[in-house]
């Protein structure tokens, strides 16, 4: 399956803009081939949490996810958007979706790090597992920006099966080597491609790195983006999971029991 | 401190001329001013486990022991050495120990990941968690080789409080993103410096990489080594890994909790 990636500047709460852009995205990517579009974190509504938490109307919420189904069943293309989503409880949490190329609903993650006292602030964060999916032909799940930068978070995507994790993020300049060290070694050490979709420009303040990438499970980089706007494409497959499982078995060689008992262990004399 | 690390060839049960490197090494590091030696995974004896398992007279290893700890003293410098080690129940595993300038024994670690059928049929796993001792102002633990590309072994130190990650290693040519791209990354995300110290050249067959590194807590690289026989040196301190912990505050931020309700509730499906 050929994998797309949105790399792009959102405008702070110009949702009509924003559906825009990643309308645009979509048509671009169905017409190049390719089966699924990965866009950033937040960017119907653009990274900026207090704002969007004071100021977005949440009974606006369900037409925009209407919109971006519409959207992705207007291209024939799955489509990965990111949205603030408020729990039966009231809470408010940053949110992840996959869209089949008609539109429906395949998987949804809550943001279980939240980055920083901004992000603390506007939202809570989740505690349910990264789940997994058929998406054409692979087994895919989904995390969240500092979700990724957790080697934990990741581990339990892969031992969910896990063949290609989906990463929208909001990354701001001075991060490089989230996507150019950590990024390539979850792919290597959890053996799956690990696509990472990043904001550019910037958004109410804050200057993106731009830089996303699609790392496989050898750890190589499939492509990586410079700092303006882009669309990216690799080819992604089951195969490639499981011939770097094949040639390393990290996933069957790593001693689960013993890290629990180590834990177990160390519990209260941890830092 | 000033940290030294050996990237050299061994010459497979040939201890004499094996210990003799070492003690060239040890005098040049001293010499220089390091505070600490780094030596590769099993250099005293050669890395080649199956010869080592049926060649080498357990009975000879307390001499050999007491030949490294009289360089460690002759140089006044603290010397990391790796060598097999017979437990009392009569198996064969892979060790690692840290000598301070005396020559006296600080702290001891044997391997939990063995790599590849002839390492598991030459030795056992261990199944101790990494510990922590005091080395020159800062808290520093040991792993070996195939155990860092785990990164739950070096959360393990961590979370024990290392700030110094010591690891003897044997990686053979062709592995590359172990030392550019794990490393770094094991570094970064737990926020403490990280040396991986290599053999270079052929070893019964086995064409090693070379390639060691010291990594800082913040993932850059504070020295590399080509293919050949190297001294590293890099100033490593407490203060990097307070500085990065402080940054960006991934062992504060962990979520140790839900990742072990995740393990809980995923444990039969694991692939």
């Amino acid at each position: 399956m050929k994998l797309a990636l949105m790399q792009a500047n959102s405008s702070v709460l110009d949702i009509g803009r924003n559906c825009a852009v990643i309308d645009r995205a979509a048509q671009a990517a169905a017409e190049a081939g390719a089966g699924v579009l990965l866009t950033p974190e937040l960017f119907p509504v653009g990274y900026a949490p207090l704002r969007v938490r004071t100021e977005l109307d949440p009974g606006a919420l369900p037409a925009i996810r209407r919109d971006l189904a519409r959207i992705a069943a207007r291209h024939r293309i799955a489509l990965v958007h990111s949205l603030p989503v408020v729990t039966p409880g009231g809470e408010w949490q940053i949110s992840a979706t996959v869209l089949d190329r008609n539109g429906n609903e395949l998987l949804s993650y809550a943001k279980v790090h939240l980055f920083g006292p901004e992000e603390r602030k506007a939202f809570s964060p989740a505690d349910a597992a990264p789940a997994v999916v058929d998406l054409g032909g692979l087994k895919a799940s989904l995390v969240i920006c500092y979700d990724v930068e957790f080697p934990e978070t990741v581990r339990a995507a892969a031992a969910a099966g896990a063949e290609l994790l989906l990463v929208p993020t909001a990354l701001a300049h001075g991060f490089e080597s989230v996507p150019q060290v950590l990024l390539r070694a979850r792919a290597l050490e959890s053996q799956l491609t690990v696509a990472y979709a990043n904001h550019s420009g910037e958004e109410d303040g804050c200057a993106f790195l731009g830089g996303s990438v699609i790392a496989g499970p050898d750890g190589e980089l499939l492509a990586a983006a410079g700092r303006g706007e882009e669309l990216l494409y690799a080819e992604v497959s089951a195969e490639a999971a499981r011939q770097a499982r094949d040639a390393v078995p990290y996933l069957r060689e790593r001693r689960a029991d013993v890290y629990r008992a180590w834990e177990d262990a160390g519990g209260a004399a941890r830092p």
